[in-house]
């Protein structure tokens, strides 16, 4: 099986939205009037991003839900997506499973896979992600103003979790194993979220190197600062549900470790201005996502963390950085 | 310097036509109206693509210069485009060698760069270009028909005859190898021809992978089939006139392997109606470079090469493939 025809067994389908996809120099979107395009990219290697021995088809969708979430973090509609593939060998049954996740993924979100490329090479993806918005209504990191609220939405840290439970640093029951590893290996993008707030966040980003560390982006792209309850903020782990049903108590550090700088959560860390509140529960609830208040924006720069006493938190773990550096 | 430090200061600069550019989750576009926007995705590996100790300038300059190819193809403005980048460790001269010979392609063409993605990795970069074109004025692959003539812009087969010398087949006098590499290295997306070929080719592709097999996705989308002129195509290839000077001949398989199969050209193939002779010359003069009417367009299937008496070439070279297997 030669480059074209791995493309037309695995990656080709009928245009639906797209002028033109698959198979031209160029593909062909239009955009409909008054909308903007929003554009994401994001490149997955091995080792880096994920194991070697992941379930082709959780990393096809996971290719695809880490895009969307940027697209999600805007206000973004979906639209279309290229696919840019190195492979070491043509490897068929890890192909299928590649493009059936991928494709499931893209087809519930109604956004059509519409060009790329493929070659040999060491395992790579790297996803090109569209979505339209209209003229001046996306969600950017820019707007947060003091006095805002600060959310979060769904559960933090369980991706973190699942990692060091797979690195062996630290033990969890198989329930909890499994349900940890979805949520590393199957990330949900919160795209209908994202549209519902539009009109109603300041400012919005998807948590994809840990929370505390995405945040200071809307800080510094703000100007503003900010005061985090880091005990509201680790209640977020779905995980502790587990040890607290068997008797035990989660060791606090690795809670920290997870819930505020754990990575690969793929929910959307945003701020409202506080007389939006029952508008921001509303959008949650249309969404069918929860999303939790978490602290508040200030005008003193600095991400400040407080106990449930509204005390200080002495450290603050390192956030992830794709060169292995903290930042 | 960690992720965020090296995106400062090599990629990112202010948005000059965006509405958004890097440094949110997504880039924001605003195309204008009546606009269709084209995208194409290159993904360029070390070792298939490029060798490991290629000057950084080159490589940035061609890892944009493809993906510019396909703009050219379908006769689109270059825009913006996207850089996901993996590399090995942060080595700074080579960052600032690649994002000089990026950038100043970019700025030739007015394609301004707008996000995108770094992580640690085999060195890989992906790049996804954006480019706007009138609604229904995208020139196709699908466009050919019998009795069209076929064109190739510039010359054809230098850059795999510098690959050929590179690899040790070949011997090359020291200036002509020089001319080559640069065509291997540094090659010249025809923007400008795809764009004032607009409204008079009736088919189009850029010669990636060679040209006779690049020429079959044109017939294959088109539903008809060809014949090529070998002599007038093997013509085109520059280095020729070194042989020529030197009294000796070129070796005549390694002539028709270069410029009929050669790949790595970046040249236009495209076809118009032969009453469009003169336009298509005057497109040409615009765009200031050459053009050469190569064969003609005809409803028998296949792909037929006759050399300079019109009888049929024995033997058809193999086009490039990325995955190694011969199409």
């Amino acid at each position: 099986m030669g480059e074209f025809d791995l493309i037309a067994r695995y990656f080709t389908r009928p245009a639906r939205q797209a002028v033109l996809g698959v198979g031209d120099d160029c593909a062909l979107l239009a955009p409909r009037p008054g909308m903007q395009l929003a554009i994401s990219s994001d490149m997955l290697v091995q080792g880096r991003h994920f194991f070697a021995d992941v379930d082709p088809a959780a990393l096809g969708h996971k290719a695809l839900a880490v895009n969307l979430s940027d697209l999600a973090a805007c206000g973004a509609r979906p639209l279309a997506f290229t696919l840019a593939l190195a492979l070491p060998q043509i490897d068929e049954p890890w192909l299928a499973g590649f493009s059936a996740g991928l494709l499931a993924l893209a087809d519930e979100h109604g956004c059509e896979l519409v060009g790329g490329d493929t070659t040999q090479g060491p395992l790579n993806i790297c996803i090109t992600v569209f979505g339209e918005v209209p003229a001046g209504q996306a969600l950017l990191r820019s707007g947060a103003r003091a006095g805002d609220d600060i959310y979060v939405s769904g559960t933090l840290g369980d991706a973190r979790l699942a990692l060091e439970a797979l690195f062996g640093h630290v033990e969890l029951p198989a329930a909890a194993l499994q349900a940890a590893r979805q949520r590393l290996e199957r990330p949900t993008p919160r795209v209908a979220l994202g549209l519902a707030l539009r009109g109603i966040a300041s400012s919005a980003l998807d948590v994809s190197d840990g929370l505390t560390g995405d945040l200071g982006h809307i800080l510094k792209a703000s100007g503003v600062g900010a005061t985090l309850d880091a005990a509201a903020i680790s209640q977020l782990l779905a995980a502790r549900a587990w040890f607290a049903a068997g008797g035990s108590q989660f060791p606090p550090e690795l809670l920290h470790q997870c819930t505020l700088a754990g990575g690969d959560d793929y929910e959307l860390a945003f701020t409202a201005p506080a007389a939006r509140r029952e508008a921001v529960q509303a959008a949650a609830r249309q969404a069918g996502v929860p999303v939790t208040r978490i602290g508040t924006v200030d005008g003193t720069p600095g991400l400040r963390l407080v106990d449930g006493q509204g005390l200080p938190l002495a450290q603050r773990p390192a956030s992830f950085d794709h060169f292995g550096t903290s930042q």
